[in-house]
C-alpha cells in the first residue's frame, strides 16, 4: 500500500461534538454530515415541531407483480374505522372476519392439498396441518404457528391460513394455535394458551427442531412466548419468524404515524386495530414485555427472521425488533417488501408471497436442527 | 405426532384463484387473506386510482436517541428545491456542499485520529485513510469507498467522511475515490474512475480481502462497479455494503412517492436530487444497468449488506436491491433504522450511526478473507 502513497501532511484540527451548519444550502444537500448538534437529553421530543406533510396522491407502484398491484391499489374498506362499542360487537366482528376468510382458507387447503386436523393440546384447540409431502430435512421438525388479527379476530380455522401456506410452501408439519381472545379472554390468556401448547410439544419434539412463527398479533405473541419461555425456564424454539410483529402496544413506532393512511390494510391506529390492542391489554401496563415485547430482554433469543413492507404501519415495530435483536447479538434477519402494507406478504397466490414464504422456509431449514 | 391427533374429516373444496371478498368489514380487517383477485397482467398500474393521502402533522419519534431526534426534527432546508439552472450553478452547489461538510470532516478525522493521505491511482484522485489501529484481522484487507452526493456533490476530501467513519469504527484501511462528476463529467466518467482504481488495487490486494461500499450515489456506483467488473472479467470484491443505493434512476420505487415530504434529507425528487440524477444520466437510457443497477444481473454478486431508514426516499431502492440480490441467491442482509431519512445513518456522533457502522464492519469481518 505504502508504495502507492506519498506521506500526508498532518493538519491538527480542533474537535467539537457540536458541529455547525455550513450554509443552509449545504444543510439541504448534506444533512447527514453537517447535522450533528447535540440534543437535550430530556424531553427532546417536545422540543420539536411536528413536520407538516402535505396531502398527496400516491400512485400504485409498477415495481411489483400485477397481482400485488391489485392488492396495493385496493381502496380502504368503508368499515375499517367502525370500532365495536361492546363485547357483542367485537365478537360479531370476529365472526365476520372468520366468514370473510373462509374462501381463502378453502383455496389454500385445496391448492396445496393439505390435511388439516382439529384437535386439542393441553385443552387448547389447535389445527395440525400436514402437507402432501414433508421435505426430508423436515421429517423430525415441527413449526408452531400463532395467528394474527389484533388479538381479537380469526377464531377457528380462519386463523390457520398463514400456517397452511407455511406447510405448503415449506413442506413442514405445522401446529396452528387457536388461542383464546379478547373480549372474553384478554391478556394474558393468549400467551398462556401458546405456552401450554409449547409445553405439550416439548414432550414430543426436540426444541432445536421446532420453529415458531406468526404475523402481526401472532408476531408479537411469538416474541412474547419466547420471553415467557425464558422466564419459566422452558427450552426455546430453534428459530422464530415474527412477521410485522405487534411488538409495541404503546404504538410509539414512527411508521404508526408516517405510514398512516399510506397503509391500506390497517390504515391507522385510530381504526379498529388500536381499539383491539387496548381491549386486549385491559388494565395491564402497556410496557409489560409480555404485552409489548420490544420492552423485553432479547438476549439468548433463537435466530429470527422478520418480514414487513415499505407501507406497513408496523414497519417500525419490525425494524426496531430487528435492531434490538441485533443489539442482543441474536442472529436476526430482515426482509421488507416493496409497496406492501401490513401483513400483505400473506396475500394468497401473489408471487411476492411465495417469495416471502420461500425465504422463511429457507431460514428455518438453515437454522433448525434436523 | 399422530398420537396427539384424531383423523381429520376430508372436505373437498372447489379451488379458485379468484377469491371473493367476504364482507367489506372482513376486507378491512383481513386484506391479506381475502384479497387475491387476479389483476390484469398489462397496464395494471393505470387501472388504479392513486390513493389520496390527507395532510398530516408528523411528530418526532421518541424511539430513537436524543441525538437522532434532533436530526429527525430538523426542518427542510430552504434551499432543497433551488435547482441549479446551468453548469456554473451546479459547480457552485458542489463547492458549497464541500464547504458545508468541512467542519464535520475535520471533527471525524480528529475524533478517530485518522491519517488521511491524498494521492492518485490510475490518475484518479483518492484519499487513503489509515486509522490509529488496524484490527489484526484487517491487516491484509482494504475497503474501497465511493462517496454519495447525487453524482454532483462533495468533491475532494468532503466526499471521504463516510470512508473515514468506516476506517475509524471498523479499524480498516480505506481508499476513498474522488471520482469525476457532473456537470463536466457525466455518466460513465464516475464508473470509469472507480473501475480504473479497482484495477490498480487488484494488482496489490487479493480481491477476496477487499470490500467496496458507499451510500446513495455511492451505493448505486458500488452496485454498478460490480456489474462493470463482471462484464470486464475483473475479479469482484469479497463483500459490498451499498447504503441506500441510488439503484433506479427512473425513480420508480414506491417510497420516492410514499416518503416524499416525510424524508427531511432529500425531501422529494422534485428538488435538486432529481435534477442531479438527470444531469448525470445525460442522454443515456435510464434503464442501462450501469446507470440503474436494479435493472442489472445480480447473479454471482459477493455478499452484501444494505442499510436504510424508515423515512428514506430511497427505502424502496434499498429493499428492491435486497430482494433482487436474494432472488439471485446472493448472501444479502438488510438493516433499516427507525425514523431515519435518506443516508442519516451517516450522521456523525449519533449512537445509531455507530450501530450502523458496527454492523457493516462486522459484516465485512465475517465475509472478507483475512
Amino acid at each position: 500500500m505504502n508504495n502507492l502513497l506519498s506521506l500526508a501532511e498532518e493538519k491538527p484540527v480542533s474537535f467539537s461534538r457540536r458541529l455547525f451548519l455550513g450554509s443552509s444550502l449545504a444543510a439541504a444537500v448534506l444533512p447527514s454530515l453537517v447535522r450533528a448538534e447535540e440534543a437535550a437529553p430530556t424531553s427532546a421530543a417536545t422540543a420539536f415541531t411536528p413536520r407538516h406533510i402535505p396531502a398527496r396522491e400516491l400512485p400504485v407502484p409498477t415495481t411489483v407483480s400485477p397481482e400485488l398491484q391489485a392488492v396495493i391499489g385496493a381502496p380502504y374498506s368503508p368499515g375499517w374505522n367502525d370500532i365495536p362499542q361492546n363485547a357483542t360487537d367485537w365478537k360479531d366482528l370476529a365472526f365476520k372476519s372468520a366468514a370473510g376468510a373462509a374462501n381463502a382458507i378453502a383455496a389454500i387447503k385445496e391448492h396445496f392439498g393439505l390435511q388439516v386436523e382439529k384437535t386439542t393440546m393441553a385443552g387448547v384447540p389447535v389445527f395440525v396441518i400436514t402437507p402432501q409431502e414433508i421435505a426430508p430435512n423436515n421429517e423430525n421438525r415441527l413449526l408452531v404457528h400463532i395467528h394474527g388479527g389484533g388479538f381479537v379476530l380469526f377464531p377457528g380455522e380462519a386463523g390457520a391460513g398463514e400456517g397452511m401456506m407455511m406447510a405448503g410452501y415449506g413442506k413442514f408439519r405445522v401446529v396452528s394455535i387457536d388461542y383464546r381472545m379478547a373480549p372474553d379472554f384478554p391478556f394474558p390468556a393468549a400467551l398462556d394458551d401458546v405456552t401450554a401448547v409449547w409445553r405439550v410439544l416439548l414432550a414430543s419434539y426436540e426444541p432445536s427442531k421446532m420453529g415458531m412463527f406468526g404475523t402481526s398479533a401472532g408476531g408479537g405473541l411469538t416474541l412474547s412466548a419466547v420471553l415467557r419461555a425464558k422466564s419459566e425456564g422452558l427450552s426455546l424454539p430453534g428459530a422464530i419468524a415474527p412477521g410485522s410483529p405487534c411488538a409495541d402496544l404503546t404504538w410509539s413506532g414512527d411508521t404508526a404515524n408516517a405510514n398512516a393512511y399510506v397503509d391500506n390494510a390497517l390504515i391507522s391506529r385510530s381504526g379498529w386495530v388500536g381499539a383491539a390492542t387496548t381491549l386486549y391489554a385491559g388494565a395491564h401496563d402497556l410496557r409489560n414485555p409480555e404485552l409489548s415485547p420490544i420492552f423485553g430482554d432479547f438476549r439468548n433469543f433463537p435466530p429470527a427472521i422478520l418480514t414487513s413492507g415499505t407501507r406497513d404501519l408496523l414497519l417500525s415495530d419490525t425494524v426496531r425488533t430487528h435492531r434490538k435483536l441485533r443489539q442482543a447479538r441474536v442472529n436476526a434477519f430482515l426482509q421488507v417488501f416493496e409497496g406492501e402494507s401490513h401483513a400483505q406478504f400473506l396475500t394468497p397466490f401473489v408471487p411476492e408471497t411465495e417469495e416471502a414464504f420461500g425465504e422463511i422456509a429457507h431460514f428455518f431449514d438453515v437454522h433448525l436442527a434436523s
